[in-house]
């Protein structure tokens, strides 16, 4: 029974029939009819036009975004934690050609107007400082927690008069949705999101993201930078069938409720132990060496996060016995 | 019935198959089971130690092979009509950090000891002037070439005496070597390459190709590469399960022997027709305009690629009646 | 008495001079009394709003408005013997982060709307293939021919026509316009160029160069790049002082005429030949290897440019003894 | 009287005159005389066989060195408050092709071993998060602190063992020796610094900085990236000239005591003001703001550096009188 991540459980079995259904010749690269359906499904979802091109990872759908939002002479506000700072191996650097990541505290790895235009404020306006051109949150974020749509607003408010684009790291982005319940336009562009990697291969998908672009005006570019980092694949239905299935009756939006009540159950266990509040479906445990051997023993495998800390991932496919059984080996510790 | 592109055909079943099989709780990125034993399958079918690392397209293991052994103030020599100058964006030049690829005439996209070693003498030793570090071949050419075993170890053997790497972009190495007859590791390895791009997705894969790194030591690098290039998929599995299916029963051998065939069929339908010698699976074609409309009529798709001629390209699921009906209609021009 | 290169004449003394003046405490970086002055004082020559930068070589000023003209991912159009592709150590690359340079023949390394349009029309408008961003030609070119006015106004209309930036690398600009006595302005933006490399260190310059552009508002953007490329001088006002005591009372124009005058004298010896005609200052001869022997037994240094060519290259300090001298000794071959 | 910084002085007469006695013709580039010994001139300052070479700012230095130390998916661990992070424009992500810089706390700019290796410990080593590649530390500081040699040996030391490599931005290098008295050669490579940027600028020089390479075996990379990035002035002589007067009678050094003299003039003004000890030519200094009008309307320039605090800088040319005056003036608040 393994809670290391969601990024490693299977997918769903609906995903896997799209591949199948769509394992017939088409036009190469996205000229196919599935990828040409995506505009209009996340159009529809989105309530306004989009573009909507798949990548197969979410660091690729977070670079490719910022790399058109930012030139390599200037730079990425984010959380120190951020993945992108922290475990996309410099992809930011690459994509951009150089551009920095400008680091910001806060709790939970969120930011917050204040910490973002305290950092702007700090960067003199001459030529020896990186000046600001984007700042990139991720929701829900590295440590679970969850961005309201007012805050979303506040943040996207302070870009817009700073000058700024705004990307959201959306690879738990069903998960937040799931969690607040606000629609995806409204968590999105309405609060200024500019452009949304939306994940769906730790929802249950297979190996399917999407870039989606709030300012249509940067497809073209981004579509001629997918290309260039070899990402543009050349049989793409396979990309954009696992995603229009995911689409379909809300896919995506079961899953992440099912990973997310399945983390609840585990929050519920032990409130007392939580390093944050369960918004999503992380959990980070208080829990001694002796505390992860016990629970390693009954069977249960997840990482050490931090010392006298461990991290909890739960997945669309993981409710009922498995987790109720983790659920009460926590209680016993 | 289409002949654009073996790009744009279907997968094979069995490479569907070990996907679903593959549909499972694993270690993420390439931790799992399937991944973990692509090395040593391939190092089987090579017959030497090598390390294999699973990627979705040929321009990421085109590139990441050429940013390994170029570093961006060199240059890679290429045929002017290689794909990595023609089809992929610039993508080499962006992987490597602006390295150039230096353009060497020849028949059929085929280069040889001589073009490479006069381009080379062309550039002078300075600071000046950009030096050359690797060469790149395609096999089967752009244009359906093969090179043959003897002609690789003369290129090989030109590349070790002038210090550069040698890299064979293998989109369609499956057909080259269902050519030749010869075996994987007399291709290449043998003759001098150290790094081939070792392509399924033409040949009946679905999105995984393989790069076979002839000088394991150059693994680490590429792989923290592909991270950073956004091209370490969370469930690789998928992707190393399609390889491992290609690779049972020398399914890709296989497969590429019924395209190569189809394209047979082709050739002997018209051999005064033909622009070039058919080797592989691609068949260029003197047509006229009429010509040309006269086989859509009939029911035929294709590329027109120059004034007066045309592209077919056979796949490894097109055999029988309608390759026989296209060689009647070519007939019948 | 050598005639390898203008780059490696002496400095005139008004140059010399106008350092030693500038030797007094003033603002740093590009904010002292001289570098304040070149604007305006470019802006008159110009006769139109102009921002001008010093920077300290030609590549730098080439590559600099190359950045700031084309994005990473689409290509400048040049000739093949441009100094931006042959010597200047693959720096276009560098400094876009990737582009690439799409190679045109034409004879004496000059382009035309012809060989522009052409090339472009080969290009597929897709993202597999790179699209063009900018022309960059040489004034006078390489090999010391000199764009009239009407041609670089051709080029301008179909820049403009194709939607591509046009920049100019002046390294020898002074003496093209020496040639044609057209007005600076009436060669460059009234003619469509948008960015002007405009040299003076191998024209008695010491080591500053200037770059005009033409687009002031590209000048922002070139400024940051130009301090993030290491090309911020500190005590700026050395170069900027250099600049201005070459504008005044012509000197440029003055020296460039001395140098042209000189080539005139020698081309004047050996009209039949001449490989190309001299309209600047470098002399293309045909000459056995035994006559550029003697030439050298008689003391001249020089180039050999390919089998049976020699170069010779004349200075703004180059005139009356030793360049008859090296005349009638071309004369007695 | 204007104390903002070293930078903005005059150069020193010899240094114009060695300007001056250099202008005449020789080779291009660095073929010439006086860039022909810049190599023995270091290895005899340096006591060991180095490659010296010049450029004209210390980003240049700094950045070529770094890009030769660190491929650009790896790190370069530096001080939060390091030149190469604040004051460089991003230039180390563009020398390296998007290498990240690790930043550091540490009191007054500086960093130690415990720092580094605390660091390197937090960084996993796996292909998700950057690995460090080398180490920069500045000597003087940005706040005018200067590392003991014992102080460096111990991160020389450490960077051994870890495999990394040790830059050292020496843009006050020379005021650093002056106050520990220590030998150039103790102070670097006997410490385990591999490259070193020896600035001369700041210290009465006009434009020529020197990059010193204790492993020569990086000088053939570096003069090739000098190149491409735009360095490789045509007319070097006029840089190597300025640097060869710099070194002639330790004049480097001479300037460099002279600008510390006189910031111990100040200090001693003041000690109970001192946010720092004064080790080179930098003081910083609690003043309110009243207290810094009050300075300013006695006639002295500087920076406000953080509330409540102003910087001084002396430079070579600084002593006397307007030294004592400050003083006097900071005495009297």
């Amino acid at each position: 029974m393994r809670f290391f991540s969601d990024n490693a459980a299977a997918a769903h079995p609906k995903v896997i029939e799209a591949i199948a259904r769509a394992n017939r010749l088409d036009t190469a690269y996205d000229g196919d009819e599935w990828s040409s359906r995506l505009d209009g499904a996340f159009s529809d979802l989105f309530e306004t036009q989009v573009r909507a091109l798949w990548v197969t990872t979410g660091t690729a759908a977070n670079c490719l975004a910022l790399a058109a939002m930012c030139p390599p002479y200037r730079a990425i506000l984010c959380h120190r934690d951020a993945h992108i700072e922290n475990d996309e191996a410099g992809a930011p650097g690459f994509f951009t050609g150089g551009a920095k990541l400008a680091l910001l505290d806060g709790q939970g790895a969120k930011i917050t107007p204040d910490s973002v235009a305290s950092a702007c404020d700090r960067i003199r306006n001459d030529v020896h400082q990186v000046q600001p051109a984007a700042i990139s949150i991720t929701n829900a974020t590295e440590y679970g927690l969850v961005y309201t749509t007012p805050q979303v607003a506040a943040l996207g408010e302070l870009a817009r008069s700073r000058g700024l684009a705004l990307h959201m790291d959306g690879a738990r982005f069903a998960n937040a949705l799931a969690t607040t319940g606000d629609s995806p336009a409204d968590a999105t562009w309405r609060a200024g999101v500019d452009a949304l990697s939306f994940g769906f291969v730790k929802n249950g998908g297979l190996n399917a993201e999407a870039l989606i672009l709030f300012r249509p005006e940067l497809a073209d570019e981004v579509a001629v930078r997918r290309k260039r980092a070899g990402h543009l694949l050349s049989k793409g239905r396979y990309l954009a069938a696992q995603i229009l299935a995911m689409l379909e009756e809300d896919l995506w939006l079961e899953n992440a409720r099912a990973a997310n009540a399945a983390a609840q159950t585990l929050a519920r266990a032990a409130p007392h132990r939580l390093v944050y509040p369960v918004q999503a479906n992380e959990i980070f445990l208080k829990a001694s060496p002796d505390e992860a051997t016990a629970l390693r023993a009954a069977g249960f495998d997840f990482y050490d996060w931090a010392p006298g800390e461990i991290r909890l991932v739960t997945s669309w496919d993981q409710s009922g016995a498995p987790v109720e059984k983790l659920a009460e080996a926590i209680v016993r510790l």
